[in-house]
C-alpha cells in the first residue's frame, strides 16, 4: 500500500513540477508511510525528494515508536543538542533540484519560518499541491475504513435516539462527554469533536458544549466524529455524523421545518453523482430550503471530504465547480440556524461511486422524540 | 488579564520590531484573548498591528463561540465563500508598517504559504520572537493555576501507586485510558498524552501504550498529563507528571539505579535557583548519573517549560545559557533507558521563584511497589 502512494507522490510532484516534499504533523504522513508525528515542539519531518530514498527525520529517543516499512522511508534520528532544521535543509542541498518545496500543510509555521530562513530563494507550496487530489479519491480499502468508521458512529446515534443516552437534567458537556466515551468505545482511537447544542444553542453550527442543562420540550443537535484505530501504525480513519432528537413533543412549526431539512439533504445525497459540480450539489440543499424561506438560515457550506482528515477535499461549497469522481468522500449536511431560537442539521458521509451515491451512514434520519 | 497582555505585546512588538502579529491555532491566541481557534481548515487569525484595534477574523458562523472581550479585540466574521487570507492581508495593507510580520508558531503552513504569497517582500518570523518571554514568565494567577493542574495528576499518580488503579494483566492501552478518565475527572479538559510503559517499553521514553499486558515483576513508568477547564474561555494550564511503579518485588539493580535517578532529580529541582544556567541544571543532574556510570541511559534533555502548552520556554537543555527567572516553571525530568530491559524517569513541575524552586509537584517520589 504505502509503496503505491510513494510512487504517486513522486508522480504528482513531477507534474507539479515540486522538487520535494516535507511532511511533519498532521495527516499526510500517516496516510503516507503510516507514522504519526507527536505535535511537539522537537521536529518530525519526512523528506521526499524526487531520486532519493525518503527519510523520516525525528527525535533519537523517538525511533522506537516507528514500524519500519523497508523500501518506503529510511530513519535519521537527531540528538538533543543538534538542529533539526539543519539536517532537513541538508537533505535538501545534496538532493538534485530543490528549485520547488511541498510543505505539509499542517506543518507548525515556527518551522517553516526557520526552513525558509536556511532555505532562501526556494518558492514554497503547500503540500495539498502533491496529495490533496490523491487523498481525495479513495481506494477502495480506505472506503471499507470510512464505512466502518461511520458504523461505529452509527450505532452512537441509535444509542442517543433509543433514548439509551440520558438528556433532560444533564448539562450539555455531560452529553458530550458521554458520546465521546462511546465513540471510543466503538473502535476509535480519538475523539475529533462531539457538539451537544441544546434549544436555542443549536443556532449556532459550531457549538461549543458547556454548562447549559437540557431541559423538556427542546431540540438537542448532536455532531461528533472521531478517528479510527488501525493495525501496525496504519492510519486511522475519520467518522462524522449529526443528528437531532427533540425532548419531548416538538412545536408543529419545528417539524415543518425539520421535514423541509431532511427532504434537503436527501435529495443533495441523490444529486452527489460521479460528473456533478460540487457546487452544483450544494446549490440541490440550498435550493430545497428556499423553496420553504428557509435558505437564509441555512450559514454554511453543503459539506467536505473526509478520509484521514476530518475535513479534506473535496469541499461541496458554491463556487467551487470541480466535478465528483467516484472515490470521493464527503459530508452531505444541511442546516437551518435561528438566531435566539433553535436549529437543526442532518449529515451523513456519502461516498462517490460509479454505482451512484452511497450513503456510509444508516442511522434514522427522523427526529427522534426522547422523553427521558 | 488580557489588556495588560495586549499592552506587553506590544512593547515586545517594539522591542522586536515587529509591526504585526498573527495567531492562529495553538496557545498563543488563547493566552492573549481567551479564545481557541479550532483546528480547521477555515481559518481563525487574530490581526494585532502596533496602532490599530486587535481583530479577530473567523468563520462568521463561529461568531457565537467567541467570549467577547472589549478593549481586547474587535470580531470579523467571514461567509462560506469569502477568502480569509485576503481579509487578513487587507487588514496589514491598511496598517502603517508592516515590514515584519510575526506568525503563530503552531500556524498550519498552507496559510503562511498564502498569506506569503498575498504578501511579498515582508519578513517572516515566528511568534515565538514576541510572546515567547512573556509567557515563560508566569503572573502569579497563572502559577496557581499550574499549581492546581499539577495537584490534580498528583492524586492520579497516588491512586497509582496506592494501588487503586490496576495493573496486572490489563494493557497499557487499558491503563493509559483509566489515567485519562482520572485526568478529566480531576478537572482537566483534556488529556495531553498518558504515557504507560511496561518493562522493556519503559526503555522507550516516548513509548506509545498498546496492547502489551502488563506482567508481575516489571516495571511499570506512566507519564500524562493534560490541560485544564477554566471558565469564561480562559485559557487552560498544563500537568505534567511522571511517576514509576513496580509489580512485586524489585530486583537490586533497578532499586540501586532508581536511587541514583531519585538522587539526580532532587539535586536538579535544588539547582533551577534564579540566575542559574539552564543549561546547568540540566547537567547537575546528567553529573549525578554519570558518577555511578548511567548518563550514557540518560536520552533526553532535562525538562521544558510548561504553561498554557504542554512544552514550551525555557527548555533545559545543554547548550542552553540562559538563566533561569523568576516566574518560570518547567519540568525536571531525568531518566535512564537501557534498550530490551527497562527504564525510569521521576518528573515533577517545578517553579523557579525569588525564595528558591517550588516543587508543584507533591506525589511520593519512591518506587511503589503494587502487588494487585
Amino acid at each position: 500500500m504505502f509503496e503505491t502512494r510513494l510512487d504517486r507522490v513522486r508522480e504528482a510532484m513531477a507534474t507539479a513540477d515540486v522538487d520535494a516534499l516535507l511532511l511533519s504533523v498532521g495527516p499526510d504522513l500517516p496516510w503516507m508511510i503510516g507514522y504519526e508525528a507527536m505535535p511537539l515542539e522537537r521536529l518530525t519531518m519526512l523528506v521526499v525528494t524526487r531520486d532519493t530514498e525518503p527519510t523520516l527525520v525525528l527525535p533519537s529517543f523517538e525511533v522506537p515508536r516507528v514500524v519500519d516499512r523497508p523500501g518506503v522511508f529510511a530513519v535519521q534520528g537527531w540528538g538533543e543538542t543538534e538542529d533539526p532544521v539543519e539536517l532537513v535543509a541538508a537533505r535538501l542541498d545534496a538532493s538534485a533540484g530543490g528549485g520547488t518545496i511541498a510543505i505539509g500543510d499542517h506543518t507548525w509555521s515556527r518551522f517553516l519560518v526557520a526552513l525558509q530562513h536556511r532555505l532562501p530563494d526556494r518558492k514554497w507550496v503547500s503540500s495539498q499541491t502533491v496529495v490533496g487530489d490523491l487523498r481525495a479519491v479513495k481506494e477502495p480499502h480506505e472506503l471499507d475504513r470510512l464505512a466502518a468508521a461511520a458504523s461505529g458512529v452509527d450505532r452512537v446515534a441509535a444509542a442517543l435516539q433509543g433514548g439509551e443516552i440520558p438528556l433532560i437534567g444533564r448539562t450539555e458537556a455531560e452529553v458530550s462527554a458521554e458520546l465521546g466515551r462511546r465513540i471510543l468505545a466503538e473502535g476509535h482511537a480519538k475523539v475529533n469533536f462531539a457538539i451537544v447544542a441544546a434549544g436555542e444553542n443549536a443556532a449556532s453550527p459550531h457549538h461549543h458544549p458547556g454548562d447549559r442543562v437540557i431541559k423538556p420540550g427542546e431540540v438537542v443537535l448532536c455532531d461528533f466524529g472521531g478517528t479510527t484505530s488501525e493495525p501496525h501504525g496504519e492510519p486511522g480513519y475519520c467518522s462524522d455524523i449529526t443528528r437531532c432528537v427533540y425532548t419531548g413533543q416538538p412545536p408543529a412549526e419545528f417539524l415543518e421545518q425539520f421535514d423541509v431539512l431532511a427532504d434537503a439533504q436527501r435529495m443533495a445525497v441523490e444529486a452527489a453523482t460521479v460528473g456533478s459540480a460540487a457546487a452544483s450539489v450544494d446549490a440541490v440543499a440550498r435550493s430545497r430550503l428556499a423553496d420553504a424561506d428557509m435558505d437564509q438560515w441555512f450559514l454554511h457550506r453543503l459539506g467536505h471530504g473526509i478520509g484521514v482528515e476530518a475535513h479534506e477535499d473535496p469541499y461541496l461549497v458554491d463556487g467551487n465547480q470541480e466535478p465528483l469522481s467516484a472515490g470521493n468522500v464527503f459530508s452531505v449536511e444541511p442546516g437551518f440556524y435561528i438566531a435566539d431560537k433553535w436549529g437543526a442539521r442532518i449529515e451523513d458521509i456519502v461516498a462517490c461511486t460509479a454505482d451512484g451515491p452511497r450513503s456510509l451512514n444508516q442511522a434514522d434520519h427522523a427526529l427522534a422524540i426522547v422523553e427521558a
